[in-house]
């Protein structure tokens, strides 16, 4: 008899990855292939199935279900795609074509809400009931847990947390809105910050980051404007989720140097004194695997 | 036979208010007593019973539980006070008190988590699963519900919205940290801000309102300040909680001229375009009764 497992799915802008995850937590898989440029929703879901079945071939698995995190917008159904902007995809029924390439039940989510249930699940903030999650990469996105669920709101639009007001009027967002967090510490807006200030343009964060070491007075402005937007940010949620564990994650808070100690100790020391908070922030453990483990983990919950 | 009603009880820094209230949501009762200078815990637990028999014998109603809004930090297991302030109460085990007073079970909540409840039971967040509530008064305080349960956080000390960051390094707030939505649109913060800027001192929030209508640039500064910390506030909830109902209340909300209206306003505008949401923001409709019925529902649901 063959083992069973749950196909998870972190379908991004530019590649996706598949893992098989058994029900330890411990997964098979976990490469991923490029999108094509343009890819229509049905062509995405036949490659998804195409590699899947070499997958499960592969390691003499059988999936029982399948969760796929998407980047955007997910109908409270947890089956239909509302909105993800940079694959162009509109109001289209994915789950539908991935359950007739899948032939298994599968289950929808944010990719960045998967990612933090993957935290709470399996990795940094396992057995905490209330969690933030926090991920610096491009943009700021972000998943929360309440009591041990997913936060979904209304919508299926909660916990854009790189959308709240750090600095009421000040930068444009790539939302269109101005003074968002995500205008003063998303990947791609540091540099450009940097160059609204006069600097050159065409640097990347990690180089903005290298000129404020080395004493550069705007490279140092854009530093520290980013580490407060996410501290500001980081307390914002505390003082309102009461959560047990924060969790730290993305490319950005991974190599720019300094950054992750300085927000932790900037959200610290603002939640001492007469405002105690005994949360723990930490580092994210899956880091790149946060999304298929958690799409697989809400496959398994939900299904 | 008599009929059954659920015992709700609001106590605040200066006032307890008691009300029958019944599975439909009607209440009786409602009147208030006043906190005597410096009560303690029995003393005011005593005064609760005995107004509390007088209320049921008149009202011919038997009480089958109760609940108490209480302006402090509640403990998770809904039971013990961990600290009020304005009470000066710390580590009480109140539920025991007024259990031993009432003869029948007892849960405690925060006031304002309670008002929100309220809210959300019987008033103008009826049927409705994700709700924010805010209420302006002397401080700045809310309650959220997340698919119809209250946020309490790992500690029960969720949803302080008023000590949210509004200004990076801006005004000392209460709470003893700085740049706090409370500290710019809290009613006592209000005339502290307008004396400040080098205003007259010893003003009431109305008085600067009123400087302000008339042209006063201090006066409009303030103003001005209070609504964006407002809107902040909102825009940043709405933002993670992707809320059905947004529920404004108290004192400076109600009786500012034109407050609820910019508010309101200014984040309708700000969460247009790219960033659509739905929600309805709506004015409080339970008011000073939020609170009773509130305590009275959270018992219903919980004993």
């Amino acid at each position: 008899m063959s083992r069973q497992a749950i196909l998870g799915i972190d379908i991004g802008a530019s590649k996706v990855k598949l893992a098989l995850v058994f029900k330890n937590g411990k997964m098979t898989g976990g490469n991923s292939f490029p999108v094509p440029e343009g890819a229509k929703p049905e062509q995405l879901a036949a490659m998804i199935g195409e590699r899947a079945a070499a997958l499960t071939a592969r390691n003499r698995v059988r999936i029982t279900a399948a969760g796929a995190g998407v980047p955007g917008h997910i109908a409270n159904d947890r089956r239909s795609l509302i909105y993800a902007p940079n694959l162009r995809w509109k109001n289209i029924a994915f789950t539908d074509l991935l359950e007739s390439e899948l032939c298994v039940p599968v289950v929808l989510e944010n990719d960045v809400n998967a990612a933090a249930f993957g935290e709470h699940r399996y990795g940094a903030a396992k057995d905490t009931g209330h969690v933030i999650c926090v991920f610096v990469g491009t943009g700021v996105g972000g998943g929360v847990i309440v009591d041990g669920k997913l936060l979904r709101g209304t919508t299926g639009n909660s916990a854009e947390v790189g959308h709240t007001i750090f600095r009421p009027g000040g930068r444009t967002c790539s939302c269109g809105r101005s003074g968002c967090v995500e205008a003063y510490a998303g990947g791609v807006h540091i540099p450009e910050h940097y160059a609204q200030l006069g600097g050159k343009r065409g640097l990347k964060a990690a180089d903005v980051w290298e000129l404020a070491a080395r004493g550069n007075r705007r490279a140092a402005r854009v530093v520290s404007d980013a580490t407060a937007a996410l501290v500001t940010l980081l307390v914002n949620l505390q003082t309102v989720f009461d959560a047990g564990r924060i969790v730290l994650g993305g490319g950005v808070i991974e190599h720019l140097p300094g950054l992750y100690q300085k927000v932790k100790e900037g959200v610290k020391s603002h939640l001492c004194g007469h405002w105690k908070s005994r949360v723990r922030i930490v580092r994210s453990r899956l880091g790149a695997n946060a999304g298929v483990l958690g799409a697989a983990a809400l496959a398994r919950e939900l299904i």
